[in-house]
């Protein structure tokens, strides 16, 4: 049993206030400075969208220097960065991102979806690697003028969205590792089609313990690049042994964390009591607190019968999956992010065998994994409210918003 | 006790050969493509040098692509990189680096320390994040054509040395998760002086258990900027309690692994048997490959008495520092890299005490940590020589090497 208590997870709120310089300028979308590019592209077919490929005509940049705070926000056509050789960006990790999308609403609005919970973890994220942080509503209102400036360029369509990607990088240009003095807070914005184009695709893993995505004291739980590059390696051993993804496994346990780059969830039924479980690892500070993963439970706890359905934040091994399968109690698993919303999961292969997780007859996934993926896609696309979380940033029927 | 036996850990050669593209260009020095600077620039008088501040005239650069693998190597003038901002780099912590030195010899060569070992280092760190491997000693070769333009900006005088940093980033310009495609190698070097300018300054540290530097199955071990930006706030907060430096802790055992961004080392004194006992952590996985840990490890083989030594890589605890250092078995610590060669610890902070570490009497540093440096220095300098570790790669008494 490894043992690690409270206090051996990693706290910011440890850092002393005095660390941080306050009295310099905060991020205003006030202040944003547009210079429109001369002729606006056309949108190109639904059918030619590739994933974080096409770009839209502009991007938000955003200096940051520690002397005088945050500068003037620009809009101004996409372009190249120039950055000295030496910037703190390609030699240290310091950068982190984050990632969420814009819809096209059945009555021709654009809205973003949760960028508050975004935004939210964008801080942490900064905070963790001393870059610096922001009011997230500032910047909510900068991605916002920014998708008005392109938005003809959102795609319509079943599944098409606008891929938002904030950046935030150190461009310090010295070699000693320190606290960056300067930054670079950037956005550029990705007309996408749907992960799925023709439906579900379930997927097959392997269950992963000779390589670790992230643990206690560390920074697993930040979108930080520093946590994407090391997975790579291990995604192509599994694909050369046929599995698509790494099922990232934790300690001697062997507890279940994270897929691929997604948070997972699982669905048991007790055989004995017939109460139905939908289950995900907790935020211990190893696991990314995935928005998408949120909007799940939040909803899950509201729309499923609590007679039967347990939804739990738990620790859960591959051992009790393996274990609960042979018995007839595994229901699903399914992936989630905001690229693929769900992403359903048909086989984990574990110490040379494969664990068959159960699918609909003639599907790609579970029940409650369909019902889930249109629960979320009916708020995106604004046939559904919920509360704050989708946010109008553009009306198509007019100019204003 | 926590338990990860070798199972845990990660090898890169689990991955499969067919995952690399074989028959692509090689690294080749001798298409080395040289564009000079139009009038080369002045020494710096050497008390204006700051650590990676001051840059040589020229920089080296490589292209990489998985389709025609290595391009054409260009020494041209330092200058900007110029990079999409959706490059992987930026996003998903795909970079990497080496830090060398070369140092003015007495006799007016220039000599690089080692650089087949971090060419060696180099290489393992790109397999580790899928990014291009290389010839090593092509890129020295190319490493050397750098250093021969700039010659003339190689600091002279005790200390000073011209640090070396090669760099590899990736360069695809796509959001999309996956082995970069594109790659660029470049290479800057920045004349620098002493670590301590007015002799050795000895550090406290605070030894650190709530933050983690790295875990089995992680890429602690490699040169990875991943393992960097992480430990900035750590280092704040031990600022802040009033030490340097966090002396990295590992697991329930508390095992000590590293010092800030250098590998760390002790000495004992057995107190029955009076037998002395130079330890630092064994390479699991979780520990950088230091040359000069390496350079250490192997001078006091040879230069240490054995009847009176014994040089051990095992694992040690911050609870068996703590115990011996109160029973007056503590002689010496200190730890080891590029930088600074050896820097000398003073105190370390643990649980609210401090542990005082041995000095010379009126001095900055502990006998054995005095000679080390020493050992190295006339290696590094020319005044005695080591086998292949000093390898000239320009002579300013001719053009020629």
């Amino acid at each position: 049993m490894m043992v690690y208590n409270s206090s051996f997870r990693f706290s910011v709120s440890r850092i002393l206030p005095s660390v941080r310089t306050v009295h310099t300028a905060p991020l205003k979308a006030a202040n944003v400075k547009i210079t429109g590019i001369k002729t606006p592209s056309q949108p190109k077919p639904n059918e030619q969208l590739v994933f974080g490929k096409t770009f839209t005509d502009h991007m938000l940049t955003v200096e940051w220097t520690k002397a005088s705070g945050w500068g003037i926000p620009e809009i101004k056509p996409y372009g190249n960065l120039s950055l000295d050789p030496s910037a703190c960006v390609f030699h240290y990790g310091f950068e982190l991102f984050e990632g969420l999308k814009a819809y096209r609403t059945e009555d021709n609005k654009i809205t973003m979806f949760r960028p508050d919970k975004n935004m939210e973890r964008m801080n942490k994220s900064a905070a963790r690697i001393c870059l610096p942080t922001f009011d997230s509503e500032e910047l909510i209102k900068l991605m916002g003028k920014l998708i008005q400036q392109d938005k003809h360029l959102v795609p319509e369509g079943k599944g098409y969205s606008l891929y938002i990607r904030p950046t935030l990088i150190g461009t310090t240009n010295a070699l000693g590792v320190s606290t960056p003095d300067r930054a670079l807070l950037y956005v550029i914005t990705s007309p996408v089609g749907p992960y799925y184009k023709t439906g579900f695709k379930a997927v097959g893993l392997e269950a992963t313990d000779y390589a670790t995505r992230a643990w206690p004291g560390g920074c697993g739980d930040k979108k930080l690049g520093a946590n994407y590059a090391p997975c790579i390696l291990p995604q192509l051993q599994a694909a050369e042994r046929g599995y698509q993804q790494n099922l990232w496994l934790f300690g001697p346990e062997k507890n279940i964390t994270e897929v691929g780059t997604m948070n997972v969830f699982f669905a048991f039924k007790d055989s004995s009591t017939g109460k139905k479980e939908l289950v995900t690892a907790p935020l211990d500070g190893t696991i990314l607190e995935g928005v998408t993963r949120d909007s799940i439970l939040a909803l899950a706890r509201e729309k499923l019968d609590p007679s039967e359905w347990n939804i739990n934040e738990r620790y859960y091994s591959i051992n009790e999956v393996e274990e609960r399968a042979s018995k007839g109690e595994l229901l699903e698993a399914f992936g989630s992010g905001t690229a693929a919303v769900v992403s359903p999961i048909k086989t984990i292969g574990w110490t040379g065998n494969d664990i068959d997780v159960p699918l609909l007859p003639g599907e790609q996934s579970g029940p409650l994994t369909k019902d889930i993926a249109k629960w979320i896609a009916d708020i995106q696309y604004g046939r559904v409210s919920h509360g704050n979380w989708s946010r109008i940033v553009a009306d198509l029927n007019t100019d204003a918003i």
